[in-house]
């Protein structure tokens, strides 16, 4: 097992120094030829899907997995139509790589430039959900990136099927390197691959918080995504009640279970004694349950029920925010633009928004065309991560025989002129 | 202990939301006032510094320490004038927060703004050179990040001397808040800093490879910097043997213990053939030792000494640097122009020359003002690392009460239009 891992990684290695200077054209091909394969392929797809289906069925009924999770399995027509479609928009996005971010003249004839290229190799862990294989596999071909995936078990058939189908479309693609795309399956896979911090360069993980959580602790390897989504709407002395109540029933309500929808609520006294019992009311009338003293101020709730503090000023809300938010997003609801101001700059979160509900932390929405995931990091990128996520840079140095010693000595100097 | 340094990094995590928001202005001012009261007070700093040089003094004769660590502890008035006019040149330089990234209107009223911040609390390891302090707290406080330092116990009389000028300083710049710079001493608190990923966010390593070694395989916590330089030069079939030799004596003899000098020097065989013995001829009369059958291809020198292997091919020679390179800087010596694309698109590390020394890698050299350190990572900041690697960003949003349900729903649709 360890040694079929190695194997793998490196080889993924290898490959990936050939994948990152492939030309555009051939990664759209390639993906292009992926959309079509599984278009015509798609019965076989949901076939294998309904074997994991079956199996499924009883775990749900067993207890050992949730209904949610038996449904994000489950691939229908629409899904199918989404999934291809996804592959399609990606070869319409540009290419985040050999892009000049810098080109400086040092001295004569002798020029750095900074460029975009891939990361190398990513490390995928996900769970349940198919269409993860051909959404991170696009996202990774058009990076320049090579992958190793390793999906749930409850899934292996869809995966195994799609993998399938994905690789044959790859061997048709003239130009397009071997070992880009690999796909591991065991636990022990998921240990080997957290340790290969020589081969690995980043690990995206897609799942719930305990996924997230456990490889988050048990690698040295950076991870790009977030664990918790503990997201604050604090409402100030000056926020406008009705806004107020619309922005944080749709950031609950919305969509319940997304990691960007609201956890805490936080109210100024103030508000809260002359609007306390109609913002109530309102809550409890869009079928949300408030939670007045909750055991920890670091509840993910993930359906309509939320936490509900008062606080006796902005300051203390912000303090409450850094103390016990996640990182993710947060709102104030203020009709006062120096007091949403002085919560956008002190708040540090990906995302902190004045008087609009935090369900528009997403890549689609802030038109990145495409999404990885949405990151919590204070490093490398933060908040919803396009495609520019996968990428980091390389200085090349033109020249003509240039040493340093003539520069030292003062024979030379640099001139550091921008050329673009 | 344990709590002692609990409470500075929840203290430093603290001050860092306050720090983020502070004025250009305000910074620049503690830059100065540093930078003057440590003219003001040099002599009681070289007079701390002979306290710590009596002390290494025995050391070195006990062979605790070398000479150079001796060397580098060591300040004059040469290295104190630079210390200072290094504070002073970082004043010179752009903020390099608050830069607006991106700013798009999502739709009518809903404007989505990418812009620079500080990345919070960095945490600095350093070894014997004093003149780090001053350094690496300039460039912290021009990029708004707070920092706990913990520096060689051989500097200690030397350290805590510097830190006390600069703390009263910093007490005498105008709203300038507390806890922005915090030293630590023990190695307790060093074990402390690696585990305390919730309050410190990178960690920046500036020693030799052993301390950067352990350093990465003993925290969770991103690390800025890099262990090894293994640095290569290829001398390519079409080489001009002149440059070659030229470039390769710089590269090893102009600073040998520099992470940029070249350790590995590759040579196809056409050129061996016909040049070899001139070449080694050449880099023998410049005292550098050749070895030929090194016992790996990884070692780093550090002296006027290098490692040498003739390659069949350029193929051969970019896999042998992508095999056996610390990712740092490479340089190809070639007059072919296809040749060099080659190397430079698929040798997969920070810097990648054609026809300079790999000295050129420095953020001074490149026109950054300042450096961080140079950085052999693959996300975040790679290759040297100027102010602008100390930084991340956030997103805001400002808005009118917009809900995503409108959007959901199809009653409202995004525009996306870049505003700038």
């Amino acid at each position: 097992m360890e040694d079929n891992f190695y194997t793998i990684a490196y080889n993924a290695k290898t490959a990936s120094k050939k994948f990152a200077g492939i030309s555009t054209e051939i990664k759209n091909n390639a993906l292009a030829n992926i959309a079509n394969s599984i278009e015509q392929n798609k019965e076989k797809i949901f076939e294998a899907n309904k074997q994991d289906l079956v199996l499924a069925k009883s775990l749900v009924e067993s207890g050992e997995i949730n209904i949610s999770a038996y449904n994000r399995l489950k691939l229908d027509e629409n899904k199918m139509r989404d999934m291809i479609q996804g592959i399609r928009d990606i070869i319409l996005l540009d290419d985040p790589t050999h892009k000049v971010l810098l080109k400086r003249e040092l001295d004569d004839g002798l020029i750095l430039t900074k460029t975009t290229c891939p990361i190398g190799v990513l490390g995928i862990i996900f769970e349940s959900r198919p269409d993860v294989i051909t959404q991170i596999s696009s996202l990774a071909i058009k990076s320049g990136n090579v992958v190793i995936l390793k999906g749930g078990k409850e899934a292996i058939n869809t995966n195994k099927m799609i993998m399938s189908i994905i690789q044959k479309a790859l061997d048709n693609t003239d130009g397009f390197p071997k070992n880009v795309l690999n796909q591991v399956f065991t636990r022990d896979d998921v240990a080997q691959m957290l340790k290969q911090d020589k081969f690995i360069d980043l690990i995206i993980p897609r799942g719930g918080n305990k996924l997230v959580k456990f490889i988050k602790e048990n690698t040295k390897i950076p991870v790009l995504g977030h664990a918790d989504g503990i997201c604050h709407i604090y409402i100030d002395e000056y926020a406008d009640i009705e806004k107020a109540k619309k922005i944080i029933i749709d950031a609950k309500t919305q969509y319940p279970s997304a990691c960007n929808s609201v956890e805490t609520v936080l109210v100024h006294k103030n508000i809260q004694n002359k609007y306390g019992k109609d913002i109530i009311d309102s809550l409890q009338n869009a079928d949300i349950e408030v939670v007045f003293e909750p055991e920890s101020w670091h509840i993910e709730y993930g359906e309509k029920k939320l936490s509900y503090k008062i606080v006796n000023s902005l300051e203390e809300a912000i303090e409450h925010i850094n103390e016990n938010s996640s990182g993710h997003t947060e709102s104030i609801v203020t009709e006062n633009n120096d007091n949403a101001k002085k919560f956008m700059n002190m708040v540090d979160s990906a995302g902190v928004y004045h008087n609009v509900s935090t369900r528009f932390a997403d890549g689609f929405r802030y038109g990145f065309g495409a999404e990885v995931g949405i990151s919590t990091n204070k490093t490398h990128a933060r908040g919803p991560v396009g495609l520019e996520g996968l990428t980091i840079y390389k200085y090349t140095i033109e020249g003509n025989g240039q040493v340093v010693k003539d520069y030292a000595e003062g024979k030379k100097h640099f001139r550091h002129k921008d050329l673009i």
